[in-house]
């Protein structure tokens, strides 16, 4: 059966209908395919390696990166096998990165930031991680097309580039609205857009149809980014299932405070400022109350809204059918969640 | 001009030729070609990408494996440019394990061991470390060649599988011989075997000479492994030029240990024991003492030789001339080595 398990989150409150309800019988079955692929993929001549990595892969995850790259393939009309390992690589790459940016800094430890790697040591987590990319090139390398090898890299080197920025912008206050869309570009919209344009090549669809996938995946893919950086700050925590305000902590300039930080009084900015320099549960609140006055909240929503909706466009190309509505589900989906 | 700089050695005292003086002329444009691939492969759009990737790879190192795959190469009469970003690939490679491993856990931390990570934290390394290895994917999407992908991706994945390894072997008493040639095998053997067969892949040598060149690289590098593991022990620490008894602190069973063990008495072994446990300098002296009383340096040194004389064996497919030459020479510099 189709889920939607957190790899980190406490089970949600239900408040908006599971889009994956809607088009489970489309990819179940591949779905299911998806998961031995991936068990099967984990497998190591070292048995540690296989026990990470299952206890981090195999214990679930939304699998959205899978579930957009074989919509898109189906859409297309393409029906063969080749989307399976493919699905599982998108995964992995997804994983990888969650891994390394699981490891804890000496900065981070400094300030007693609760650790991710509690069970796992930070080594561990690095191996396993590097692991998982060299199980991608492997997927690659026996499916042979050299195209997803490019368009695979392309994404990765973007993602890792894009997580570097975003610490090199760590509490720089002089960060503007390009250089948060630049982050979000490459940190979160890269990779949903490689596994968009894989489908597509592997569909061998039109170029144009290509580009409009790898638009849609974009598009998605900072719509959910920006929705995530919203409910940092919105989401009641027992939804949510990590603490609140998280971002403020790491002085992660997302779109709510650059917005409010361009809208108010030098006061109030300063208080920003604090929160981000030495964030607390009292400068906490005060942010908050700062973001909602200045409509910070609504207006990053907007933003989101604006990448949605060009996404939907980009669907147009794709025949009409389940598949391509199931695709528009989703990007409903996106900014009505509350987890 | 060919050089043989520290990555983090101090300066050595030079006892033994350097073999590279031997066969600079063989190499010189190649390894001029390959510095300049080096730096263009680093550009990101993230300069601070750049910058650490810069720091780390282009201040230096041996080039060992980018030299080895060259000298194969042209031994078989490769003289194509393809050497040139292949060379890049492998020493990219190289960088990117020693980065993640450098990498320092939490049971690290917690026993003060001095960073490696003392100016780019850990996350930097890790991140650079990722963008290295999809450098390395690049330049195989635009080399395209499948042979060679997934020649460098088996490489890479038993090189990580290497080091989770050891990691979950450290300190465990029970590690035997057998797993101790397993763990060089992979974390140091399968990358320089990748080196020197791809340096016949690009050849398109007959299937026999890419197996004979592969075990040379093997052999070669499970001989590097072995002498390393002996320095560790017997190495002046100018020379070395990081503490001696590295791997007893860190609790690695290398070869002379687990030789020692093997020889010794009950009383004997009890302090070897409290060595590995409780690493302490005075520990240290007491466990050399006890490796020297059974010969334990001499026997390890004499498993190298044998790796060596095998790698010897594999170079008579090779055609005479001055790189074949030059490969031989590299096997006598093995053991004589006193850094």
């Amino acid at each position: 059966m189709l889920h939607f398990p957190q790899r980190d989150h406490a089970s949600p409150k239900v408040e908006t209908p599971d889009p994956f309800n809607q088009f489970n019988h489309l990819l179940e079955q591949d779905l299911e395919q998806v998961e031995k692929e991936i068990t099967r993929r984990l497998q190591s001549q070292v048995p540690a390696v296989t026990q990470v990595a299952q206890h981090l892969v195999a214990s679930g995850g939304k699998r959205l990166r899978p579930i957009l790259l074989l919509l898109v393939a189906r859409a297309l009309d393409y029906h063969g096998s080749r989307a399976i390992p493919m699905a599982a690589a998108v995964e992995f790459v997804h994983t990888a990165t969650l891994l390394h940016d699981d490891v804890i800094d000496h900065a981070q430890l400094r300030r007693g930031r609760p650790s991710c790697n509690a069970l796992w040591d930070n080594k561990m987590s690095v191996l396993v991680g590097d692991f998982l990319y060299c199980q991608v090139s492997t997927i690659i390398a026996e499916d042979g097309d050299l195209n997803i090898l490019k368009c695979i890299t392309d994404a990765t080197t973007q993602t890792t580039e894009g997580e570097v920025l975003e610490i090199t912008k760590s509490r720089d206050l002089r960060v503007r609205e390009a250089e948060y869309f630049k982050i979000i570009e490459f940190k979160t919209g890269m990779l949903m857009s490689a596994a968009t344009e894989m489908g597509a090549i592997l569909a061998q669809a039109d170029p144009k149809v290509q580009a409009s996938m790898r638009q849609f995946g974009m598009d998605l893919g900072m719509a959910f980014q920006l929705a995530d950086d919203v409910l940092d700050y919105t989401s009641v925590e027992e939804e949510f299932g990590k603490a609140k305000g998280v971002d403020l902590k790491e002085g992660k300039l997302t779109l709510p405070l650059l917005v409010a930080l361009d809208r108010c009084e030098a006061k109030e900015a300063e208080t920003i400022r604090q929160g981000i320099l030495n964030a607390s549960s009292e400068l906490f609140k005060e942010v908050l109350k700062i973001l909602k006055k200045y409509q910070a909240i609504e207006h990053s929503l907007e933003w989101a809204e604006k990448k949605l909706s060009s996404a939907r466009e980009q669907l147009a190309c794709l025949p009409d059918g389940e598949y391509r509505e199931a695709l528009e589900t989703f990007t409903y989906y996106v900014t009505q969640r509350r987890k």
